[in-house]
């Protein structure tokens, strides 16, 4: 191809995505123009061949990195063989992806519910959920993210409906996260003591038998990365079990790599009776998500109908590439490499460059997924204000460097497969955009 | 591949199956046993060769018949390249992909929005109309799927729940049925008429100046194929308009080929102000949905943040397949061919059918897009019980045809590629089962 050629693909590209697509989350007429032609591992580029390091994992989904060959040539198979079929067959391609994820889960699960990513996976956990219990409200926490679907299933008219018009009963609750506490605590383990306080009082305040579940993302991903403190997940475990409240821990983000473990649950002393997951299990190569279920409530719909379901449930084409992911993971130690990078490179670069930049309120996460909080001030610990973390972003950009903003916090997600020289490569662009972008701040 | 080995396939998927997937709608100790292994065009067969008739197009999607080679193509050359990538970068299959939708709309439509299925296109398009008409309400039919979600906004906690927190606001109504008619109608037009005035007095009762949007399928899919009688999606739009209503049409059933025309709507006197799409877009080969915006919808969102958005919204390897397909669709007149097929073969030979059994009350349909409604007394419209449905659906699998069973109907819903051989095959099928599996009924 000429170099005029793929100029023109690209302009071609900005064109029609102009004429014709529509963004999310954006105001139309402020969209990016980063065209995305292909990409491998950590890279991805152009038609012309500009290329960037990919340091937010697009929505951090892409664990595996982009364009492993082993998932592409498991979907080129499957491809050949059977693309799409309803989720009432019986499909070879599913029962291997739910057994690989199966294998990852804690005892005490068998089986798994396929969804298109990870907004139905919690919309049928919290189905599940209130099922088995026979109770209403879900508590989560102001600081998450659990998708972003809710209306869909009140504006259809026949009776898959009715068990489903759930349209009330959440309840949000103030989750730990030390450096802005809710609690005016100063220490992991104060925090951690008071949040448990904190919702014991609010399920003491809604009614406990009301409460079908507590939902969590077991390391809070868009919200910020906030680790969770020592003895809160074994504390909200506590507090359920008490009550009869089920716990489901959203792993759309943090599961498979991202924290360095296969669930990010297992680093810490609990256990749930749901897991939802999407992005990492497959990198996102086909739309999946899910939801893993513990026998009791499995049990519970047995011979009692679930009411829920959708058209691509445990699709074909995305099991292959489930199977061909975890496959690949596993044999590859992708998941021991993530932890390995983000103990011996991404945590100590990050503490050097909160060293060196007074913007840096604090650095924190595990594996490869970081957070570095900016503020104007690190007395009054005051975001950094918007405008600001614009130029961050368009000065990171611009070095090649595809950074995940929210926010006041640049979160430093590569995918899983990043390498000693990536991260070598990379800091040095967040220690000069730090720089340059923020002169005559103050 | 002996047959010995390809039965025990078979079998290792039934048992991994049987351990490990949970399946939607279904009380789990109830579930098919039927292995899918691979297809092409109307039939798919297991791993050992046993081969079925798909009169179900799976969930009504398959509609351009399973494995198209030019979509297989397709994708097996896009997951060279770039299975997925961000929705926030520009993407040029996606430019290509809205294109050729916009190339099926009417005019007034440029922007779409894409995601993963039909759910969260109606989601969005619900959440569009919300913010476009200051208004809340969504009028829709109590015959009616628009889709399965509606929970995990409501459970998020970030400021994107905020805007979305529409847990409110769904009105139902009755739309026309005349073989079931709510308004004691004899004659369609009569239908048609009696539906609009009970249309609008739940407007008026309900508040003109409340409603965003009314939201109907332009012809009911799951809820029983009832074609729109004359007259009434205009009188609907007219409605509509007097109120500075929108209307949606969800055309992810109907559209694209399997009414015989591209959209359902194209054959009535109505153009909507968002088109809600999914299925026969890309055949479900890759999970993909999404909705077509009018102007003066989209640029409410020029400069105004649209809150709403997925991961895999404009999916590389979805919009490939989407680009592939309607391609194929257009160059082999495949739309051109379920509307041909519908009126000189299906229509006549269901007609046919009803003659010879008393136990049709009815047939209808256009396309590749067929309901024969089953009733245990013709005069009374009763409808045949659930567990003669069951054998009536045991004996056609049994046969080697899978069928579309709902309620006390079958659903005569093949692939938009049936040819008039596949209708002669299938329709002594149902000839037969129709009289052997009621022995006995009275």
């Amino acid at each position: 191809m000429t170099e005029n050629l793929a100029e023109d693909l690209d302009e071609l590209a900005r064109g029609l995505d102009r004429d014709h697509v529509f963004h999310s989350w954006s105001a139309q007429s402020q969209l990016s123009s980063l065209v995305v032609a292909s990409g491998r591992g950590c890279r991805v580029w152009d038609h012309a061949g500009r290329e960037y390091l990919d340091f937010s994992s697009q929505l951090v989904n892409v664990n595996i990195g982009h364009q492993h060959p082993a998932v592409v040539q498991a979907i080129r198979e499957q491809a050949e063989l059977l693309t799409t079929i309803a989720p009432s067959t019986v499909s070879l391609a599913r029962g291997e992806a739910a057994k690989r994820i199966i294998g990852h889960a804690p005892p005490g699960f068998h089986k798994v519910f396929f969804t298109n990513g990870g907004a139905d996976a919690n919309e049928n956990a919290i189905r599940m959920a209130r099922l088995h219990t026979g109770r209403d409200k879900i508590l989560s926490t102001y600081r998450s993210y659990h998708g972003n679907t809710g209306a869909a299933i009140v504006s259809t008219g026949d009776w898959r409906r009715i068990p489903n018009e759930f349209a009330r009963g959440h309840v949000h609750f103030f989750g730990p996260y030390l450096y802005r506490s809710e609690f005016w605590a100063t220490t992991p383990e104060e925090e951690s003591e008071r949040a448990l306080h904190h919702l014991r009082r609010v399920i003491e305040a809604e009614g406990p038998s009301s409460i079908a579940a507590i939902l969590l993302e077991t390391i809070p991903g868009t919200a910020g990365i906030m680790l969770p403190p020592p003895g809160y997940l074994a504390g909200v475990r506590e507090l359920a079990d008490r009550h009869g409240i089920l716990l489901i821990l959203d792993e759309v983000m943090c599961g498979f790599g991202r924290s360095g473990r296969w669930f990010a649950f297992d680093g810490y002393e609990v256990r749930p009776d749901l897991i939802t997951f999407a992005k990492g299990v497959n990198s996102g190569y086909i739309p999946a998500g899910g939801v893993v279920i513990s026998d009791p409530i499995a049990a519970t719909f047995d011979d009692r109908v679930f009411p829920g379901g959708l058209t691509y449930s445990g699709h074909p084409l995305a099991m292959a590439s489930i199977v061909a992911t975890l496959d690949a993971m596993e044999s590859e130690g992708i998941v021991e490499n993530a932890r390995a990078i983000g103990e011996t490179e991404i945590g100590p670069a990050l503490a050097e460059l909160a060293e060196r930049h007074a913007v840096i309120g604090e650095v924190r996460g595990e594996g490869v997924f970081w957070a570095i909080e900016l503020v104007a001030d690190r007395d009054t610990r005051e975001p950094l204000p918007a405008a600001a973390m614009g130029r961050i972003k368009s000065g990171l950009v611009a070095r090649g460097l595809l950074p995940f903003i929210q926010d006041n916090r640049i979160h430093v997600v590569p995918p899983c497969v990043v390498t000693v020289e990536d991260v070598a490569e990379a800091m040095p662009i967040y220690d000069e955009v730090l720089s340059t972008a923020l002169e005559g701040e103050g």
